[in-house]
């Protein structure tokens, strides 16, 4: 199975840019379109959209927990139920732009903190699941974690990613910080290669961990995103 | 053809509770269903699109102006684009629930200040077609009102309501409150009755004026709308 | 020190109504107004601060973590600088509807999960003291806490609560619902005499329990709050 | 009277970024404080406040109507008593973070559409003082419009602003857009010193027109804003 780019996009919100989604929008194959409850809005998720299909690239769902102010990056308790209806609520909404451009519904990926809850909490993972059975698309996740357990066995395709520009503790679990820093392309598109071909990363100690790398993602609010985005699509041409 | 009756349904929000949904559903045809931007949330959405279901009535989305806090009421100046985008992404929020409880769309009736917008505004009546143009269902709207005039002649279907609980001023417009007072029932429903048959309405200053009734409405957050709602249905039960 | 009645109000938003503040407000000597992050909004703050005032009733914040549709009863991740000036933001925020009525703040009591937070979490508790340094007012809060040791130790005043219209475990702590259900007014008030008197409680198992009671909390969304208020305004008036 | 330099800033929101607030602090002498109703949240609010007291620059607020999502610049219906209770809860809560730093509130200016409104509309001018008779500081306004007329009439000081980066239309009217472009820096400069000495502003159509200068506005989102408050600082030093 060749392996994809995916990026978080559309995350500007009224007024506010995040992210040059245009200039990384050529680089990746697919996109992770915030649906409004960590960020973006009914304009800018029809844009997104509108950029998308422009470029060919395929769009999921990047649903949150509510939490605009906190960018999603904040947890909170919520209920198995309550959690899957906020995320078909938020899929749902995207699935009506992508109708408005007709566009199909490719993947649903948890966003931010919900994304590292649904990693070490079962009822959290089965809500995901809850919400996909309803549109019956693959989720993007992370290996080693609930993700690929609980996931699969809810009958879900799990397309298992590779993290281009965030760091990786020795146990193998991901450091999601609510902003990001910049790092080295270069750096990064060699870890990515590495993480396809060898299925090993590097954490944070220098130690090697098992990584499995179906889809590259790159965030759009990582400083140098795009210099990332080059680098890292040049390297894995030949997988893709 | 047959009248229907239709409610604007599922206006509870959080903790807080609106209208009798339950006393009412067993009542009505179709149910017009908030989707979280005057009222209600994703968890009220579900149980609202489940109670539908359980009673065989059919689900509109009821989309508003954001503006949770003045419950839609609050007019506001908002471009054809964006207001088409804001409409698509609730009316897309509702299609994820129906779709959930293998529902269908069955319209798309805008709701309070968005709806007089619509009746007075070209470029809101046309943003409101924009929005109805991907999900290709029936709109409802006022006779005698640019509703009646611009949703047809972009080829949506035009579902003429009566209103069971608001008065009529002499120049055949609706006043619309932010706050619904009791009616009495009797009355009202003899109104609908006129309406159906004679094609008349009663206007605040006692006056006829001319209505077209497809469609009864009784708003749920009406005081004593169940009891209007009963009186109308037992009234009207013969043109259904 | 006379014991008080304190009184969780103000916690309608928009147009949906919780809690029959005006039954409330004769009965109490103290009322908790919600700042707008869990209910309220600038007209009810304004409404309910008018209220008290004719009632000659003290008015103390009620903030809450920034989730108005969770009801502020959702436990959420936040740092300790930004929680204090999520508090302080809401706070001031009523202290404008004070200043307004020619009133002065009396207290600070955090409202529902961040109440909770406060009782167990150092630095919860110190993020709620930060807030208070600015407008240097008691706190109310739970005996046998963190808020008990934290509050007092920064130099605040800390007024004990005894709640009588919730339930206890049997380590002391406090069972805090989403939604709350009627209790039996004469039991309730029976309890409330016996925290004042003999500072014992009665847990869920039946079990005593130490208790401490300057104040006397009563939710305005219990069902039956009003006949509760009653029932203990009564029974402790020898003790206010 | 020494003439102002005053900048609408603290307009991030959570983890977007607007405006170059460290870059033009220095160059200002006193800030318009967004309040969390058009931009800014608690943080940010706190930051513009620290950031204004480090450079001895005077803070005021800048209510807006409720639209986060919008900016403020959305015109909608509101009531005079609803508004001003708006208006109230935005200022109380910077006053909040005011006396967390040991300042004191300078004037109010509302932003955005409200501003406008409030030139053309009765009621809301009223509603504007409304709140200001709660704060007692100066409400900055546009000459030739009701804020020149009503809020002297109530007994509020009104302090006159000539804008650095906007246009004038022929009739003396604010041409208020919701994205602001980058404008000439020495042009501009220019105009104030013009608006300052001659009381005459230049209309898009090249005309002149009556202008008052008591305070020069920047809007801290025009994309040149340093720039053009560098040259307006400099060409204005002598009337400061």
């Amino acid at each position: 199975m060749p392996v994809t780019i995916n990026c978080d996009m559309g995350e500007s919100f009224g007024l506010w840019r995040m992210g040059d989604d245009a200039g990384l929008m050529p680089l990746i194959h697919i996109a992770n379109v915030a649906c409004g409850f960590h960020a973006s809005d009914f304009d800018h998720m029809r844009a997104t959209v509108r950029l998308a299909k422009t470029h060919g690239v395929k769009v999921g769902a990047h649903p949150s927990l509510p939490d605009l102010q906190g960018f999603g990056r904040r947890e909170m308790k919520i209920g198995r139920e309550e959690l899957a209806n906020c995320i078909i609520y938020q899929v749902g909404a995207l699935c009506g732009f992508l109708k408005a451009e007709g566009m199909e519904l490719n993947h649903i990926k948890p966003h931010g903190s919900l994304y590292g809850m649904a990693a070490r909490n079962e009822e959290i993972a089965q809500a995901v699941c809850d919400a996909a059975d309803v549109f019956k698309v693959p989720l993007l996740g992370m290996t080693g974690t609930l993700h690929e357990k609980v996931y699969p066995s809810r009958g879900h395709g799990f397309v298992a990613e590779f993290y281009a520009d965030l760091e990786y503790r020795p146990d193998g679990s991901l450091i999601v910080t609510r902003e990001h820093d910049a790092k080295d392309p270069d750096l990064m598109a060699a870890r990515c290669v590495r993480a396809i071909t060898e299925g090993k990363g590097t954490a944070t100690d220098g130690s090697d961990i098992p990584v499995r790398c179906d889809s590259i993602c790159i965030h759009s609010d990582t400083p140098n995103a795009i210099d990332i985005a080059r680098a890292v699509r040049a390297a894995v041409q030949p997988y893709t």
